[in-house]
């Protein structure tokens, strides 16, 4: 096949390319086929890491934004388009997307079902259209080895979701969201996707002041489980994510974060059957850290996979940038190195290029900065799990409940009485005694040390 | 007993003073006789809204901030003081708690164990100056009829607790907070407070990188199982309520929002023992509406009080201002009345005249300029419920889910493949003509109308 | 002519026929007739308010998110499409332009060059389907009366202006600039345009990196210079507006608030040509409230017009909502009152209908909406001003220099030397004694009072 | 002399200890002796970085925060206790804050006259006991050669500043402000500080209701026509300095931040006689980046001072964190090195320890980690501009202002009418042409690819 782009194979360079990332045009710190150990299991990078090519950025991303048509110049545009109601063009698309995973040595990639084919005027002709373009993909996946990571379903593009699909206030449009998702859990399984993604972009309230918050998640908890049922009726054993975001489009998406996602499976008894997709930009416009969602939800067993993402520390709403800061990488690779990796997920770059970003280049660096930021976390936060840096801060902090009362507490044998026993006629001095600093300036500046040596290694002279 | 301020009983006034709030001195809204009957049973406005003042702030909030020392100015100063280490300046201050709701007409109070008397050097030494003084509050309460809204211990001033209380990582804080909190549960159950309230000020994280959240949520997890047991064993039955707030002064608190709360509840099988008590400005800060919390705690059946305050839409930490905002009173109240009321709770002022109100003088103002404000909302979301205004806008809404596939749905007689025959043919036109505009531009307008017309009422000439 | 639109003609209705502000169909508070007196100077309502229809917002905006596709619908629609790449179509919204100011009562209008007409290949080609348009909006003007506020140009949506207009670091792309805002003068010229704006959405950085600010900003100054020039050279008198916002679509924008603005106009010696069109979601996302970014204008002399819209409190992005928030409309009414209202600008809908709002009526409610919510501001602000509610107020707190040392030194008869003489000696209690309080609670409180009383008048019984 | 502190004297280890920070107790990048040229001169890096030591908390901080008593324990405790009303406890101070610099090897510090001494009942007897400490300090200076980088006056902490000093309401307050100020003065000549600071703590306004913003900033200009005027008088010629803040401890203080300080100044004709001194956590709560605020401080030729603290992302108050961030710290220190360095001017650390690090050792730390980053973050930006990295981005960026219309344009000989004229029949498609990708990605990776290089050389095997 003739070279659809006009870009090199992108290959490891360990920092023998020198500083200037434009002109060294390949990876400092992404080695795909270098091998490491995670709970005695050793895999490739490749492997652990599985970078997954996003198609409705990639592909269909056009750079508009709410003041500006679309700036990006592509190389399946006709007359500086990108006719997303055209079949040719959907059908021309995706040799260009897997010429673009083989370029970049990506094994996996994600779409929603509305990405790859223009909608026709019922569902019958959306699926019809949806199906060929499935059926091309089915096809590179075999001539590649590429894999589906994970699919889903847009229940927010269309206007008939403007107030919501599976939460929708009318009953059509309920019905088609779950028609829509029907026929996506096929694809998952014909696909084989390691993964089924509920994102709810419109499953939230614009005004609290017209929406019956109870009845809508009672349905939308119940359309869960209608999809629960067909998934088990296909054999599609997929993992089911949900995505957590808590504004945008809505004014409050119900999905707001890991804790309120968790609260809902809860309520609805669903907590066995999810686990969730997680992304940077989301969690900061929930006023968490990255690394925050992704410690909760390894804590509670629901770590299921991650967009490689960032956003803007200044900026209200969802950049979704290529990631580029080693601190939130390593912290993020650390929780996904103590999850044992993710199993049934991967590094999904949910992200585009600057609106001013607009050349295809523009689109291979971005990705290529956002494996190397990744990577270059990862092997950080391998240093520091092999060294066991976090692991004996806690240890040493936490020792007091590894014997005396703290001990005791633990194993369930301590009551109020015993601990007002314990503590009556104790002198508050002694209690002082025993309250250690935190330390967090020391540990901050071990982790630079961390990050400046590990790194730095690649670059040296 | 002669009057220890130079303030008037403040009254019902019902608008005959004028707009002056200073100058007329009573209460245009706060009617504490006047009867309102919601979900057909019939009570005194006093005996719904249940205002609590805060002995925190109304007795010990000197008024200090970050870069300044405080500058409140109170009768029970001495030397320009209010010196919380000694005993007689404690003692003296309970009278003038008395008269202070004896003078607004407040029925309710609540207060943390070291909002009353000086900590000792040993807790025994330091129960037993507690208990001085509520001997003191018991026999005020029986000589006024005035009652214990909730009381509560604080696990976040004493430096012991720099750490947290019950997630603190040294086991003899930890035992510390369990001796304390039996304490203050014999003292609930003394004063037959009708709630226990745990705000977990410094349980959370000041840095991801020291602390081991696991370790310390199941900790606190347990913590609170020897409270329900202890509880039980004494005979205390008040309602046991959290108190979210994402940060401050930690950088991320455990009990961030409801919803995390909730999250908490159901991953340790609490969700039974406790509801929640909410505030404003917390919601705020959590990147909710106050409304929103209060939603979505009444949805969950965990409504259990709400603090009567306010934060600045522009500043970023806790301001706990008294409540002015009609808008926020009106929509927490009617999740108030949908609730039918706060059985176990009632309206706290936790609250504070800003730093430059600083006269007795302003703290009446405060407390009552709060109880009016939330008395208005009250009178609107009343007039609200009265007219099913709320109730008709989600009726029509949703009336798609009353009958046909809606109903079918709700009845869990529907699959997927039953929506993909409902939907697969029907022409795209056709679906969008069920949706319907949410109508919220003129849903606003018509709430302002509401809010102009019913309290305009007081003043009409 | 034939009825365009199918909704009645808006009449003042003043409260008598109900709460349901749908039902109702009318303004309670807006009475274009009645007469108000301020500085001397009576005129009737909607000639001190000079409300205004947008037509970016009104007749183009499609009701699209970054989510999802146009809701909007409209009858001037083909096909369920707003056609902007259609001659004919942009001539066809030009008369429902008009009937909608007619049926809402709106006496001015204002544009972008782009709203009104398709591009050409060149800028040749685009001028003369703009001025098409023009001679067609002349036309209509002069069988209405109704008048131009003020028009600009939009170098923003083109993707030519990616990384900014008259800061693109691209000397073709700003010479293009120039020449269409030489255009752009002349229509404000012909149309006798009360302002010219000039919003620099795309002026600004997406990143630091790659921006060399103050090349840019000695650009834009010296541009703005020309157009200054210009406008003289053809005889255009209105008065020249910049927009303030801090960021959307830009990472940051040059003219972030009011005081960044006028620090820039300083820079380049501009002070004397331009005043501020202020925008309320704009100072929320910039971190102040709308009403301080009014202050500060009015008292820099440079309030010249107001966009009419609001901001969510929660959310991060402009969503230009139709405003409803009373406090907000008093505030800044108040400082309208004291800037002696807006000579050269008047108060503009840079508003939109919420996306689930997306018929024709949802449009005229927005606007009836935001005109009796600001109407109703007025009134309230009227009031206080007739009652020199905060003059006297302002004349209390600051009495202490109207005479003694504080009077000295206002008349400039006063060194640091005579402060130390005054004070040196005096006794910190007889200084703190001067301190007074500055009762934000009862302020606040008597300003709910006013918004009561004065708008509920309107709905007595 | 005994050493006060058991720690050992701080020396450049230059990465020689390993990643262990706490264990390493070096310098790993600050090497105070090292030279560096920027234009053209050479100097050491302590006289180019000139670090600085805040006797606000380094000595009087208490770790106390809004919800809990201090933790800090210090050697100069008596009984646990800083007793700042105490003049014995102030005099041994002196000693430990020259120690403290000794050990970290710090040649410059910062004071507020109130962090020195404790007040008297008036301001003769306040000037006494501060004098008594500065002439202990004066003598420190000339014993250890270390120098005063800053003084300034605190006009927050006392209870009379409550609605401001300079911009108070009452003039008694106004005067004292004034009284102090000439003081403070007096001592910045004695001890030949290099700047004098007015921060604004109290200067703003806590609700715009009862302000007049406009006679408030009349006064405080006038204010500081005195201060100069004095300044003169005396024969003190370091540089005056404002220091941005946009709210904390007020709701909005008047000198925002850069821009907004840049405004008052040429508002009233002040804007010779100022400088500005810098904060980053001020920066990200005005909603810009630090190396923002440094880039428009610099190129109006503002840029006075730093401080070195950082804020958190997700915090929306004033922490003062050490700094550790390399991505701020690399470009802070790229405008430093732009500027010349900072010549009256240095790097302050007004910051301090998180509660939880209470320890002597942490303060050390914080202090030591500080250095470190910003003597990293100096390295990778002196390395850039040795490379003329960003200076090569932007050369190409603006190529087109180097020649034709741009570079006419640049030298004034452009007008709208050659503009159009050059633009008017260019075919789009060719204007876009010369618009080129901002490049960011690659410029983000490139940036990265240069902290690990120059850093992790310090750490290379």
């Amino acid at each position: 096949m003739a070279e659809l782009f006009d870009f090199p194979k992108v290959e490891f360079i360990g920092g023998k390319k020198g500083l200037d990332f434009e002109q060294s045009k390949g990876y400092n710190f992404y080695n795909a086929d270098e091998e490491f150990t995670i709970n005695g299991e050793t895999k490739a990078m490749k492997d652990w890491l599985k970078f997954s090519v996003a198609y409705w950025h990639t592909m269909d991303q056009r750079l508009v934004d709410p003041f500006g048509e679309g700036t990006a110049v592509r190389p399946w545009d006709e007359n500086g388009q990108d006719d997303m109601s055209d079949m040719e063009h959907a059908k021309s698309k995706v040799k260009y997307m897997f010429e673009f995973m083989d370029k970049l040595g990506v094994e996996y990639f994600a779409f929603h079902d509305r990405d790859l084919a223009p909608e026709g005027k019922t569902l019958a002709e959306t699926n019809a259209n949806l199906d060929i373009i499935v059926d091309m993909i089915e096809a590179e996946m075999k001539r590649t080895g590429k894999k589906l990571l994970w699919n889903t379903s847009s229940l927010f593009t269309n206007k008939r979701f403007v107030s919501g699909g599976a939460t929708a206030p009318f009953a059509d449009v309920f019905a088609y969201a779950g028609a829509q998702i029907k026929h996506s859990l096929e694809i998952a399984k014909r696909l084989n996707s390691e993964s089924y993604v509920f994102w709810g972009g419109r499953e939230g309230y614009d005004s609290l002041l017209n929406t019956d918050t109870k009845r809508e998640l009672d349905h939308i908890a119940d359309f869960y489980k209608l999809a629960i049922d067909y998934a088990k009726e296909i054999g599609y054993t997929g993992q089911f994510l949900l995505e957590p975001k808590p504004k945008e489009p809505t004014t409050h998406q119900y999905d707001t974060d890991v804790q309120t996602t968790i609260s809902f499976l809860y309520t609805y008894g669903l907590q066995d059957n999810f686990k969730l997709n997680l992304e940077g930009n989301h969690a900061f416009l929930a006023g968490h850290t990255y690394e925050h969602e992704a410690r909760f939800a390894r804590e509670a067993g629901l770590l299921g996979s991650l967009d490689a993402n960032m956003g803007d520390k200044q900026t209200g709403w969802d950049i979704d940038e290529f990631p580029n800061d080693i601190y939130e990488a390593t912290l993020v690779m650390y929780e996904f190195i103590k999850n044992g990796g993710l199993p049934t997920g991967g590094l999904n770059f949910d992200a585009k290029a600057r609106r001013s970003s607009f050349t295809m280049e523009d689109l291979f660096y971005g990705h290529m900065a956002g494996m190397d930021v990744y990577a270059a976390g990862f092997r950080v936060a391998y240093k520091l799990v092999q060294d066991n840096f976090f692991e004996n801060i806690l240890k040493n902090r936490y020792a007091s409940f590894d014997s005396g009362i703290g001990a005791d507490f633990e194993a369930g044998k301590v009551t109020f009485a015993d601990m007002e026993k314990y503590i009556l006629n104790k002198e508050d001095s002694e209690i002082l005694d025993t309250v250690k600093s935190g330390r967090i300036e020391a540990i901050k500046a071990s982790l630079n040390n961390y990050i400046y040596s590990v790194l730095g290694e690649t670059f040296k002279k």
